[in-house]
């Protein structure tokens, strides 16, 4: 049995200790979990930004991955903390819309955590990931059943999210993450680009950026001479801006919620 | 029996290869280890700094964990490597003060790490963290008794600390570090508090940060609306002054050093 | 048998997610392996920064380490993914000159990563560190044998390096890399001043740096009064400049590339 998978994404930064004693107590609690830790650079509270990250990553992991993701400007309020199992991983986070994309699974379990037998005590006031998450997440890698943690629950708090749109023949989405490299990820996934146009090539695809607009999607993003702008299909299936060596977003001043919106070429490259 | 922990505090940053390095080496001594790192953003050579956070975290950790510590401006000199068994852990670093924490329990057992077959040979000029202190953590994570490295010591270097004290009626401390939120946490333990003003409840404490007071302790970050400025109990067991959804110490220009200070209210809230 | 060790230094940096998918491919695929991060802040596309780094790294890890590096401005392109086995060690990235110091090995034996059934499918236009170069690193590290992942080659791309030379009686190398305390690294190694000046004691080599000569090998970085700057054989064996308590390169305005030479004084220091 391959060792269980403990992801961590946080807005804790990695300057204080806080990372640290989060991996102390899940290695003390499930000694044969991998703890991977997918960014702690969240700005401070930015609960979409984080759920973006999730959203973009989990799939990459294997089924039966444990998600733990802490962005909780509520900590020590009544918010109440999730366990939800969903897409065939499980997730452990506040209840704020951070764990949004295991909440759109139509098959979702999602349970409140409340049994303090699960906790670390005495829980504090400020440090949930510590004392309540992380202990949440262990016993769940290590094979605590979902239904132990707590009741089930119908309402959890929903992530109000944009979703692409149709505007007459174009669709619409927006920038959500500017990545390390300037590239520009955008809301409009393989998945949608199917739907709205279907058996469109990629050729024909005219992507328009404000009053930019790219003929086709690139097949690498060395795929013209350096400074060149282009989109393309990223890693996390969905259309990118990016530039050949170089930082798309600074180079266009594109950032989180700019327009972004694809149609059909009038007659198809050849 | 749980894997065996071994926490790292630097100051090397994460840019070049030596954090790395140091990992390398514990797994190919002890490959059952699980390594953490606490933080390796200590501004360089600032001892103090390190020894506050090993004190904050190293309280999270299971009984028998290791904490490995280097902040080590002295590397290549005659000043010695210790190790030392306090507080049911172990700790391994120079002898700076770094590990004041652990030398304060009266029970500390502190050696010289001295026996150069425990090191990896040759021993550079420059990099100890390699070649002396993780060898030694490794090791003894794995197990080797603390009496074998070297010889037992009775005058390791000690860290000068102001501790909290009485100025008539107020307990008089300081911050002591700013985290990634701004929170400032001062040196004012829950501890303290309990044996200065037996018998007050939270609420009746005030806490002076300049010309600011602010009335009882807050129940959570949250415990106000956005901007509010607060003292609470942070995940430490110390107060901490922060800012609802926000950098309290940026807006009070708060720094290591600063004075904070306790004091009961003359008339309880009620 | 100890664990399988995977080291894993990109241009990623820690604020996406890349890093941490490309750690949970490796342990879903080979769960014993340990993978330790060596840096994620090489500049984007910094080929020969990465290079670098990987040469001063890779020698402090055991024989059967795994180095997986991916700086790779070229990925969905036609380059070529490579696996090399060199000094005991296995390399892994793209062929583009990243693994200069295990090509430069004589007995180096370089293989195409070309075989479909080793990579995770389908494989992305630009996130081959997670569809190929991790896939099959991990691969390696759990025992498949190198001959299995693609033909031997026989023309890597080699990365042009500038060689320490000699120019009269002088050794003339460059400044590497520029670490995180502001030491300059250079390309002058033990083993060239041995061979450039034989039987020379350390006493008796000066290192000049634009004006500045330095008489002597320091023995420590603090041989000397704060603030005093000194030239020193550092971790990885190689000549670095150094502060003694500061930062020699902004100090010096030192950066990549800056010239470093080594002579034997005319009569030695008694």
């Amino acid at each position: 049995m391959p060792a269980p998978i403990i992801t961590f994404t946080s807005d804790f930064g990695l300057s204080d200790w806080f990372v640290g004693v989060v991996h102390g107590v899940i290695h003390g609690l499930c000694p044969e979990a991998r703890v991977v830790d997918l960014t702690h650079d969240i700005p401070p509270g930015h609960v979409a930004r984080a759920a973006f990250v999730l959203e973009a990553a989990a799939r990459d992991f294997p089924a039966g991955a444990v998600h733990l993701a802490v962005v909780d400007p509520g900590v020590g309020t009544d918010r109440r903390a999730l366990v939800v199992e969903a897409h065939g991983q499980a997730f452990v986070g506040p209840d704020n819309g951070l764990l949004e994309w295991a909440l759109g699974d139509p098959d979702a379990r999602v349970h409140a955590a409340t049994e303090p037998r699960f906790f670390r005590q005495p829980v504090s006031r400020t440090f949930h990931a510590r004392d309540v998450f992380a202990p949440v997440a262990a016993r769940l890698a290590c094979g605590a059943p979902i239904a132990g943690f707590g009741a089930r629950i119908a309402d959890p708090v929903r992530l109000a999210r944009e979703l692409p749109h149709r505007v007459e023949g174009r669709l619409v989405g927006r920038v959500m993450f500017v990545d390390h490299f300037g590239n520009a990820l955008t809301n409009l996934t393989e998945d949608d680009l199917a739907a709205a146009f279907p058996g469109a090539g990629e050729a024909r695809l005219e992507v328009a950026v404000g009053s930019r607009v790219f003929r086709g999607l690139a097949r690498a993003y060395r795929d013209a001479r350096a400074g060149t702008l282009l989109a393309i299909l990223g890693s996390s299936g969905r259309i990118e801006i990016a530039q050949v060596s170089g930082d798309a977003s600074t180079r266009l001043g594109l950032g989180e919620g700019d327009e972004v919106s694809v149609s059909v070429a009038a007659e198809a490259a050849r």
